[in-house]
């Protein structure tokens, strides 16, 4: 498989992603009008069906990664090579910068803003652990015995991690929730190691 | 397979796609009573189901484009000939204003509206053209990779496209954005050329 | 197979479908004090998916019909003989009584309600005819080309069709309504005979 | 397959799986402002979604039960050992014990907290006997017909019983309503072998 081809598609696969995570928040909190169980609702519907396509269509090209963390479990677990790791992880990073943009484009806001939310309490980066151990955990296992239903799972995982963490579970809380997302998605490579060896060697 | 019957196949399932969405549309408005979120949430719900049944059931008869822009990208990529294509258009106009008149006459509303709203923004030109992008993208990586499950694919995509863009990829802003659904159709095309192209040479 | 194991299953699920239809559209309106667009939406949804259930797990038994309309349909195009309609039509009867007694038990109401909700306008006529006429439709032709995907077709058209028509495509408004289903249900029938006996022919 | 490995895919799945249900009840109600049916929406969604996962990564694993009352099932129709069956059960209260602490943790609630919502309605013991007797029907027949299909099905049956009965279906009822579970339990055993027996011996 081309890397050119396949990093083309983590960039591409990355904006649309993100503009629909932030488009849909956009338009959400917008019609929703300060119910923001609602406009939640709206979000991770939206992220989730799309996410679903997304996977599904980029998958057969570049793996659908769509965030660091993954590509770094694969790189780790050697089915993902180091050159091309970092390859997918910039087009990611340039992906998502694109996709906001677009997103706030669409929307006719500024193009450059700062999230005011800043989250900072343990429980949010228990929920961070919890949200990588989950989604790294998860896509692990669905590889190994259930191979096309990646899609679906990873779309379902993450609209139910809309609502039981205070997580995305996306690269906008890499720079603050490093330390988490790398706690998760170890344990859950170790965890996966532990089941999947175990099977073999009985 | 017979022209006549796939031409009819069209007219039906666009008719019943435009009732639904805008059966849905009054529905929804009507209920909420001002929460245009949940309005639209349920809009975009009734959409998604509706669109996925009838990709399903009329897709093995004329291939259930039931949008111009989609007829026009497989007549341009010779899977559909010159002369089908103008039958289906029409049968599409034809279909989409049956369907409208009768979700209107469900409803007890006038048969022949003006709509109200009159979308011209830049953001949403952009948005026509990503929606117009990302559809055509989807199908044709579908088809490509995993054609049994073009049905659900599509219909995940426009019930998220409800919602990242002020646009909802449907015949209704043929006139106006016209040129937003040329620019994203051609767009993907190219893409898909280019993706599809590099892994048959390599 | 046997017709009394195929009765009781028809008899249980329609039951069930009941509770489940009367059972959350009591809960949403208890729940949505007065957001009567929030209670459909939850009424939708559950009907979906309970129905999604039913079928698939009822369908092997019995073919889940639940509905004198679809069971008269099969006996019409003898796929089902006589008087195996009849033993499906007075389950599906004592069926829908049980399951409406069931769910007003486990919310503590009366056991026995006149609807307040008399719908008798043409529009909402013309919604039934064009309920019915899609359900058929979509059944006919799934059960031709996809029979898999019977289940999740019929589920996903039901959760559409509580938003584009007034009707809930159930068997409480037969009394009614028996015309408007009559009408709906033959025109489908011819229709899916023109379309795919031309296949056939050709 | 491994007993170890099998109880801690228990304990792991039933602590994601309370995780996901109380946690994503606490946000839901936390941002739906007393909207409560926009709460149990959320709930429900994220309960559903979540529930496909973990019975489909879990599944291959341990058969993702998450529930003394299908352990119990399973070891009454002998296709789990009793010796089994007691550690399953062990790993399923310690498992959603840690989840409900893991979600208040995420959400800085006090970690222990006693339940306000006391059910104790007659109508909400025949809501537990409905649920309990359409959980081990659905799954009994899913496995006989459609083994493939048991993720699916369990999170949509799930799903719509929030709705349906004022019942979750989950664990933290049963002190209160083991009578119900077990009444419903044995109901739907007995069907489901008259239903199946009765195919194989005609």
């Amino acid at each position: 498989m081309s890397v050119a081809r396949a990093t083309v598609a983590e960039a591409i696969g990355t904006a649309l992603l993100l503009a629909i995570v932030v488009g849909s928040g956009i338009m959400g909190e917008k019609l929703a009008a300060g119910n923001t169980a609602v406009a939640l609702l709206a979000n991770s519907i939206a992220t989730g069906t799309g996410l679903y396509v997304l996977i599904t269509v980029f998958g057969p090209i570049s793996g659908a990664h769509f965030n660091p963390v993954v590509s770094c479990v694969c790189a780790w677990r050697k089915t993902l090579n180091a050159r091309a790791c970092g390859s997918y992880i910039l087009a990611q990073v340039v992906g998502a910068f694109v996709g906001v943009l677009a997103a706030h484009a669409m929307f006719g806001l500024p193009l450059l803003q700062v999230s005011a939310h800043m989250r900072h309490t343990p429980g949010e980066g228990l929920g961070e652990i919890i949200a990588t151990f989950g989604l790294v955990l998860v896509i692990l296992l669905t590889v190994q015995y259930r191979r096309e239903a990646v899609p679906i799972v990873v779309a379902c995982f993450i609209t139910s991690a809309y609502w039981f963490t205070a997580s995305t579970s996306f690269a906008k809380s890499v720079p603050l929730f490093l330390g988490g997302q790398i706690i998760g998605g170890i344990a859950a490579v170790w965890l996966v190691r532990w089941l999947i060896v175990r099977t073999a060697t009985e």
